[in-house]
């Protein structure tokens, strides 16, 4: 059975992990602030000192982590992943970072031998928790094919795009859709709103035709009510639609309504709402147009 | 029986008259363009000389026309409805126009003694021809119970949002919405193919997640084909979408990416691609990224 190491124990991580502890796979943990593998220990896992300890006693290292730089220093800063993980290593990175540094990172680890898949989730604490992650998965196809009964104890729906970066890619294009149908979404309930009709009456009449959506469905209650619990964090989705831009700006891309809705993404994070459910993109937007 | 008008006889008003007509109603029609009631002539409906005319011969009078100008020149203007139609008389406007001028329209008549319901709908060609049309009802309570039988053959959902002009300030709302939803469609899609994904492949992985709707489930094909039968024409779409600006203007409120779409539909009108369906909303999106 694969040795499996898992880098970064934040709210998912520490919930994915888990779900491959209890799998049955040796597991071997590292977080960068310490204390966040008490749960884990109980279940057996062992925590490395550094990364690179991880990688030595490990077949297969999971990472997520929050950015591009993040998963750079855990593969290959001082005392990382790469100075542990021997020849025949595989790298699963989970989190949502950079296509074209994904795809750097994975020459650089095919040069030494190891194998790279990134796979990106989609989903939530929520789905973390349950292992009904969506997976979008990058990477040759022996890799994949590897990582695959270890991503299914992570998820339901795993989708393989294509080479490495593939994953990340798709993530990105998940990103600038939803930005832009959270400000439609956001957009009709105001003006609902202050035409004076009553608001559930209308999201129930368009939910059943062309304007219907998963957001108009599920997050408009917190729009009308201007009061947003998670879900998924605004500064989460900024920094994931900063990597969208980034990407479209590579490829030469157009995307007006992603740039938009970053910069009001922007003013949210700076007055101190980056914490809550990215559905306060209605807040500018309500208070734009004179609603408290 | 209620005898019926019908003014409008375009592809919607045609197939929602002979609905009537078929439904035993004693029908009258008038249509600006001549040559468009026979048809209608054949399942018994008498063509009149001048709207004052058809509504002399009516107890509720449809319109179906294209814009406000239009629906205030057949109710107000010479020989128009209002010189014909009786106290007790009732209008029933399924035309997509102004909710302020609605109201304006509703209360001069009612001066007359006459009812006034607005009921836009939604459901495109394919909907007024299987009588599936949504109908977004506005009218004072009466009316519309006056209204609802003759509404329901042609329409299965007919819901009352509240006075005259509430209908078309739901429909505003579904313009504005759907334009936001099939920008955002369009930018991710554009991403998707400059990525080198799999479109197809995207569009099924992310459907059935935070990013679905009808948009992205339905339209995304003509989107990635480049080719954009009807469908609900551009043009249309344009001219409901300076309806729902002038009463964001109106109510103060900001609206900012269905500004952005009606400036890129202003560009596609303008170069002859306003008979096209309104997913070519992708055309400058793709053009701009320089995909032709």
């Amino acid at each position: 059975m694969e040795r499996v190491g898992f880098v970064g124990l934040g709210t998912m991580g520490a919930a994915m992990a888990g779900h491959l502890g209890r799998a049955g796979y040796p597991l071997t943990v590292w977080n960068r602030t310490p204390g966040r593998a008490k749960d884990l220990a109980a279940i057996g896992a062992r925590e490395a000192a550094t990364p690179a300890e991880l990688g030595a006693a490990s077949d297969v290292v999971f990472i997520c982590v929050s950015d591009t730089p993040d998963v750079e220093a855990v593969l290959f800063g001082p005392a990382g992943v790469g100075e542990g993980l021997g020849r025949g290593g595989l790298v699963v990175d989970c989190s949502s970072i950079s296509p074209s540094a994904t795809r750097a990172f994975a020459a650089r680890l095919a040069q030494a031998g190891i194998g790279y898949v990134d796979a990106p989730v989609s989903g939530g604490s929520e789905g973390a928790q349950k292992a009904t992650l969506t997976i979008f998965a990058g990477g040759d196809d022996a890799s994949l094919e590897r990582a695959r009964p270890l991503l299914e104890k992570l998820g339901s729906r795993i989708t393989h795009f294509g080479p490495a970066g593939s994953g990340q890619a798709v993530k990105a294009v998940n990103q600038v859709m939803i930005a832009g149908v959270y400000l439609a979404v956001a957009e009709g309930l105001v003006l609902a709103l202050k035409a004076g009709l009553d608001p559930e009456q209308v999201v129930t009449a368009l939910g059943g035709g062309v304007a219907g959506s998963w957001i108009l469905a599920n997050r408009s209650g917190r729009m009308l009510a201007n009061d947003y619990p998670l879900g998924f964090k605004t500064r989460l989705h900024l920094k994931d639609l900063g990597i969208a831009l980034d990407l479209a700006r590579e490829l030469g891309v157009v995307l007006p309504q992603a740039g938009l809705a970053a910069q009001l993404e922007n003013g949210l994070v700076a007055r101190g709402y980056g914490d809550e459910d990215m559905s306060n993109l209605a807040r500018p937007i309500r208070e734009l147009s004179g609603l408290a």
